[in-house]
C-alpha cells in the first residue's frame, strides 16, 4: 500500500521553490476537499484558491512572512461559516433534494435538527464547530496532496482579523481558519526537508480501554 | 487515481454488518493516523481502540442509540488533551531530539514557542485547538479507511461528558471529541447505502478573491 510511503515522504514544507502544481494535480487535490467528509454533509466552509502572488504577499505580511506563501504554487485559504443561519440549511435540504431526485417534505425532519443543533449552540460555537469540519477537508487535502506528490504547508500561524479584512470575508459572512501552501519543496534551503520524521510511537498515541 | 473513487464510495454508514475488519487493514487506518498532519507535530489528542463490544453497549446508549456502534469492527475514539501543559511539550521535545539525534538545547526555541502558545490562550481555546487537529487525522483515517474497502462512520452525536466518565477520561487529561466506527456497511438494512452522494458543487465551494 503506498499511503503511508506517502504520508511518510509528507511534511510541513517550510521553503519552496515556486514551481506550477499541474492543473491536473490541482483539480485532484480539490476535488478531494470537495468529497471530504463533513457533519450531515453539511460542509459548512468555503475554499479560495489563490494563484495571484500580489494577493499572495498581502497574505504573507499577515502571516509572519512565512516564505512558503509566495514561494508555493497556489494558496488555499479554508474559511468558515459565521453565522450558521436556516437559510443554509435550507439551500442545503433543496439541494440533497434536487440531487436525489425527493421532494424536500421528505427531508424536512433532517434540516430541522440541523437548524434544531445550530440553534442550541451561541454563534461561536457554532463557528468553532464549522471550522472543525474544515479540518477534516483539510487533512483529506493532505492526503490527496501527498498521493500526487504534491508539497503542502498547513498553516494556522497568521491573523485572523488581518486575514478576513484582507479578503473581504466579513461580508461574505466567512472566517479564516487555516492556510494551505500547495508547491514543491526547495531541498537545498529547507533544513526540515532531510530531516527524520517524528511521529508519537502507537503505544503512546492509542490507548485501550482498562 | 483511484483516491477519488475511493472518496466517492465512502458514505457514512448507518448500519453495519458487523464483519471483522482485518488486522493489516486495521493497522493500516491506524498507521495513517499515526502520521497525520498535526500542528508543530505535537499530535495534542489520543485514540481509543475499541472492539469490546460491552464497553461498545455502553457508549451506544451514551450516543443516541446509534447502532453502527455496536455493529462496527471496531470503535475509535478521539479524545483531546485538556489541559495541555508545559511537561507534555518537554516530553515532546525530548522525543524529537531523540529522535533526530540532536542536543535539547537546540530545540529549546521551538518548546518555548509552543509553550508560549499554550499560556497565551485560555484553556477551552486550547482545548478547541488540540481537538481540531485531532479532526485532521480523523480526515486522515477516514481517506485510509475508503482506501483499505473499510466502511467508516464518523459520528459528533453522543453526550461527551457522559462518553469521558464511561472511559474515565478526565483522570486522563482527557475530553472525547469524535467516534469513528470502522466495518462493513450492510447493505440490506442501510437506507443510504445505495442513496446519491451529495457535495456541494465546485463552483459553490472554491471562491476566487475578487
Amino acid at each position: 500500500m503506498n499511503l503511508l510511503q506517502d504520508l511518510n515522504w509528507r511534511y510541513a514544507t517550510k521553503r519552496m521553490t515556486g514551481a506550477k502544481v499541474p492543473q491536473e494535480k490541482l483539480d485532484t487535490i480539490l476535488e478531494s476537499i470537495r468529497l471530504s467528509a463533513s457533519s450531515m454533509g453539511f460542509q459548512p466552509y468555503n475554499v479560495f484558491v489563490i494563484e495571484d502572488q500580489e494577493v499572495r504577499k498581502q497574505i504573507q505580511a499577515v502571516a509572519f512572512n512565512q516564505p512558503q506563501i509566495v514561494e508555493a504554487s497556489h494558496l488555499l485559504v479554508f474559511a468558515a461559516w459565521d453565522p450558521l443561519t436556516d437559510a443554509q440549511v435550507d439551500d442545503y435540504i433543496q439541494h440533497i433534494a434536487s440531487e436525489r431526485g425527493v421532494k424536500q417534505e421528505t427531508l424536512q425532519g433532517f434540516g430541522d435538527s440541523i437548524k434544531g443543533m445550530i440553534k442550541g449552540r451561541t454563534a461561536d460555537e457554532n463557528f468553532q464547530w464549522a471550522a472543525k469540519q474544515s479540518y477534516i477537508a483539510l487533512g483529506t487535502a493532505l492526503v490527496a496532496a501527498s498521493m500526487e506528490k504534491v508539497d503542502s504547508t498547513p498553516m494556522e500561524g497568521f491573523q485572523p482579523a488581518a486575514l478576513d479584512e484582507l479578503l473581504g470575508l466579513k461580508e461574505k459572512g466567512l472566517r479564516s481558519v487555516s492556510l494551505l501552501a500547495l508547491g514543491y519543496r526547495d531541498e537545498e534551503k529547507d533544513f526540515l526537508a532531510k530531516a527524520k520524521k517524528v511521529r508519537k510511537p502507537s503505544e503512546k498515541l492509542f490507548l485501550k480501554v482498562a
